[in-house]
Order: structure tokens, then C-alpha cells, then sequence
């Protein structure tokens, strides 16, 4: 057990909303096939925010709410699948942004895609119980307008754009907040099935051999479905012993927001009651490594998830990655 | 302290070498500037090697010197500048090339450019010391065949491509091996001072307004020197002061090799002297981040760093940020 509170949080939404008949029309689809399929009924689309700018209104949000400001942060930790440019790492730029004090925080980034966020807080719970940093912002912020695939509807119908931030303090003496145990594994087999191929050493912007085709996001959605299907339930049948819950003395399960039909197996055959589910994906899309995040801040600033309450992070993501972490917010 | 241990250590070299000579015919160089300025006689290039391949090349070394096998990792961290590809993280195809178990261990990058392997070490420590994972591979594997950017001979000139990784794992009784303390900051007024601004949502490579231009490592040698000795001294004397050690008391101070005169403030201004450093740069260029790792693997395994002493990681990176580790090896 880890003393380690998620003081605060926030969000950030572009304010441009795409609706599923502007989308249908553009894509070929038939009116209501986006909503049937997927659940979804609008996503949000940066249009002219940055990563950087995002991030920084939702840690500001964040700051806030945890009544802290931007001279107590002892680090910032970007946790998205897309930074804003190669080099430096996101996160300076936040820090920029949110204007906090140069050389007052370490700045750094990190990547498991769609698990982002959960890796971030297993990663910064361990440094912050340590007393390595003693405030920490932990955001995802993502933005996907050039990589969505028109060849692939599946994929581009259910992404939206969000920033989400937490800040990440010890628990004060007294108080119940807690991150129990987090787990991830990894299954490579799967790590071609979602994809973007492009935007590294791979398929360099600048090797005449890659294509715009590269650059775009790839996922094989039934094959995703069905590994991540078979996985999920013995990872999580291990992550509750370890854990030493029942699934339902858990108050609120947060998933990433994958798809409808991902959510569903939560309650079809997770084991879940569908009361326990936090759910956004209707009106805010698969959000890559800020749905997470933003899932848990718009259910605590909703009045859903309160204080001293059971809370389950759970997801995949690309790698093929399965993640769990359980706290007491 | 954190009983945390470096189990093994390995590299991977590209075979193809690039002389100076050849450097400076193709940048219109005089003959022996590069030498003279940069004190690098060498580097090596990736031809045919991906990032994945040289990363699991050098895991494979550490961990054979680690007495461990594949199925021993519990998470494989990758700490690199350029991932292999934008999705999914690059340490998941490391996975798949070690022919580590699916679903063996978890799979995630960290990023902060040159001091990535720093902050990963930070990381997986207190992950290690805490039990969350037994057994890490983290790496460092970089490739910059088509960043360099030949209108900056300065920066064109220093980099190599290479990967280095260390298997950590916790400290067996009885032995000496320990982490001691990590620290970093990021001076966030010099993250334009070394940039790659494409490679992101900021200059998307399908965004027609990106030009091969942005896709090149750019780097303000001259500000990024001055901003980093005017932070590091001041930066040193905290750490040492918290640390509890003397400078003299460290056996090795194993430096990001940055540059020549990067190196040289070590000695000149920081108070080390010329014998405690471990130096790789006449031969291997400025690997980004796989420069640490890779010096300090090569250290070890030449004979220089033993079991039991005290070594120093310490660096400067783009974002600005500097940073600092102290062990016993």
C-alpha cells in the first residue's frame, strides 16, 4: 500500500464537436452506423490547441482543485501515445505553458499508448511514496486530427481528443487515499495490431520510402478485441488475488474507454455490475491516453467517484498491454 | 538508499564506422576540424539494424552477463529519444525480438532525450526496490541516420547510433549494490535550444505544412553549453550536499558525452578529476541517449568500473534538463 493521493484533477476539451451525421457523411457511412457500432455519439477535435497548451489547462484545472499552485510542482510527467515534437519531451513544454518555475521541476515523458496514464501513476506512486518528488502533475493529453485513417472508419469514427491532468501529492495523516497495486503485462504478439507505423527510426518523415499511409493510426479492431477479450479475464482474476478484493467490493471500475463493445465485456464477462462503470465514451470517444484520466476527472467533478471510494483503473492498450490499478481516492 | 543492483550490463555497436575523414568531405569540412573541435575521431551508423534489434542485442549481453535469461524480466523499459515507430512503444517489440514470454513482462518507454536512461534508472529502481517488478531490462537504443541534419555540421558531426542496456534487479544480501539518490531538473526556457520539432502533433508528418527541415535535429550548441555550465555547479552542490558525499569520494563519474568542451567542465569547473572520469566520446560520438549506458557498460566491461565502487551518472539533455544519479556498482 502506497500513502499516495491524487489530490486533484482536471481536464481540458477542444471546443470544436464533430456529431457522428458529419463524420457518416465524410466517411460513406450509413446515418446511425457510428452510434450502433460503436455507442459513440460526438467526440471533441483540437483544431488550433497544442498537446502543450491542453496539458496545461487541465493541470491548472488540477492545480486547483487540489488547492495547490504551479510553484509546488516537483515534477511533470507527460503519460500520451503522441508528444508534441520528437525532442524535447513534451512535458517541458507543459511546464512552459503552465508557467512554472524554470529548473523547479523534472520533466519527463512516458509511453505505453493507450495505458499511458495507468503506467504514469504506477511509475510516479512509486516516486512519490519514496519522497523523490513531492508534487507531482501527471497528465495525458492527445490530439489526433492527422492520423486518423479514412480508410479505416472503424478506428476513426471512435477517437476523440481530451487533455486530462492529476496531481499527485503523499496522503496527509488521516486520510484514506491509497494506490494498492498496480499491474501490466505485455503480450508483443499483439503489438502489430494496432499500430502507427510511421513517426520514428521505422519510417523516418524523411525517408523517401515512407508513405502518408505510414502516418496514419492502424488498428485491426476485431483481432484487438478477441486477444484482449482472452486475456482480460486471467489477468484479472490474478490482479484481485494479489489485490486480496472481491470485484465487487471495488466502487467505481474507470476503464479506458476502448469501444461500446469493449466496455460491455466488463459486465458480460469481467464480472462487474454495470452500476460500478464510469463511462464517457459516448460523448467524448476513445480519448487514447487521456480517455483514462479524463474518465476519472469528469467522474469526480461529476460528484460520481468521492472520496475514500474503491476505485479501479483498468484498460488495453496497444503492445498488446492489459493494465490494472487499484486505489482509494 | 534503495537496495537496487546494475545485475549486467551490454551494448550493441553498429558495425558500419564513419571517420572524420569522410565527415568532413561530405559537410565540406577542413580536414581535422571535427577532431579539434569535438574531440570525436569516430562514431558508428545504423545501416540495416533497427532500433529494436540493437536494443535486444545489447539485452541479450546483459543479461547473459547478469547470469539471467528472457523469462527471468518482469518489464522491459525502454529510455530512448526516437522510438522505432509512433505506436505501439518500441519496448514492446523489444520484447518480440528477445523472444521474451507474451505476456511476460510489462512493456513501456520514458523520455527525456538525453537523459533518458538517467530518469529510467530513477524509475525502475524505486519500481525494483518496491517489489512491483524483480527483474528489468531497461535500454537505450538510438539511430539517427535520418535526423542529422547536414546545414548543422556542429551537430551532424557528434552523433552516433548505438544501444546499451542493463538488467536491474534487487540487491542479493550481503552485497553492496545500491541506488543513493537521483535528482533532475528541467529548465524549461531552453527547450528550443535542442529541438526536433516534427516527429509530433505540433508538425505531423501528413500535415502538408511540414517540411523535411523540421525533421532534423537542431541544436544551439553555443546557448545550450552556456546555459549548462551557468545550472550544473549550482545543480552539483544540492545534490552532493544531500547525497552526504564529497566529489572525491566518487570512483567514477560516468558523463552523458555530450561534447568535448561538455566534458572538459567536468574537470575545469565541477571539481571532478581528469582520473575519475569514464570517457567514450573520441570513439562513439554523442549517442543521445544511449551515451550514458553505453559508457558505462563499456566501463564495466573493460575493466574499469568493479563491483562495490562508487560511481556518478550525471548528464545534461534537451528540455533544458540536468540530472544526477549515484551508485554503488
Amino acid at each position: 500500500m502506497l500513502p499516495v493521493k491524487i489530490a486533484g484533477l482536471g481536464y481540458c476539451l477542444p471546443d470544436h464537436v464533430v456529431q457522428n451525421a458529419a463524420l457518416e457523411r465524410e466517411l460513406g457511412l450509413a446515418e446511425g452506423w457510428i452510434e450502433r457500432v460503436t455507442g459513440i455519439r460526438e467526440r471533441r477535435r483540437a483544431t488550433q490547441e497544442t498537446s502543450a497548451e491542453m496539458a496545461a489547462e487541465a493541470g491548472r484545472m488540477a492545480l486547483t482543485h487540489a488547492g495547490l499552485d504551479v510553484g509546488d510542482l516537483d515534477a511533470i510527467v507527460g503519460a500520451s501515445t503522441g508528444p508534441q515534437q520528437l525532442i524535447p519531451c513534451t512535458a517541458a513544454f507543459v511546464q512552459r505553458a503552465l508557467g512554472a518555475p524554470d529548473g523547479g521541476s523534472a520533466c519527463f515523458d512516458v509511453d505505453a499508448t493507450c495505458l499511458s496514464f495507468l503506467v504514469g501513476l504506477q511509475v510516479v506512486s512509486h516516486l512519490v511514496a519514496a519522497g523523490v518528488y513531492g508534487t507531482v502533475l501527471l497528465y495525458s493529453s492527445e490530439m489526433s486530427r492527422w492520423s486518423l485513417n479514412p480508410q479505416e472508419p472503424e478506428s476513426a469514427v471512435l477517437i476523440g481528443d481530451a487533455a486530462a491532468a492529476t496531481v499527485i501529492t503523499r496522503t496527509p495523516p488521516g486520510e484514506a487515499s491509497a494506490v494498492w497495486r498496480s499491474q501490466v503485462a505485455t503480450h508483443s504478439s499483439g503489438a502489430d495490431l494496432t499500430a502507427f507505423i510511421g513517426g520514428g527510426t521505422r519510417h523516418h518523415p524523411n525517408d523517401p520510402t515512407t508513405t502518408p499511409a505510414m502516418n496514419l493510426f492502424h488498428m485491426d479492431g476485431p483481432a484487438v478485441f478477441k486477444q484482449a477479450t482472452r486475456l482480460a479475464g486471467p489477468f484479472l482474476d490474478s490482479f484481485f488475488d494479489r489485490l486480496g478484493w472481491q470485484r465487487d467490493e471495488v466502487d467505481w471500475v474507470v476503464p479506458h474507454q476502448a469501444s461500446g463493445m469493449a466496455l460491455k465485456q466488463l459486465t458480460a464477462r469481467l464480472g462487474f455490475r454495470p452500476d460500478q462503470l464510469v463511462v464517457n465514451l459516448p460523448t467524448r470517444g476513445n480519448c487514447i491516453a487521456a480517455s483514462l484520466p479524463l474518465a476519472l476527472a469528469e467522474a469526480v467533478h461529476g460528484g460520481q467517484v468521492q472520496r475514500g471510494q474503491r476505485v479501479l483503473l483498468v484498460g488495453t492498450g496497444a503492445g498488446l498491454s492489459i493494465g490494472a490499478l487499484a486505489l482509494t481516492y
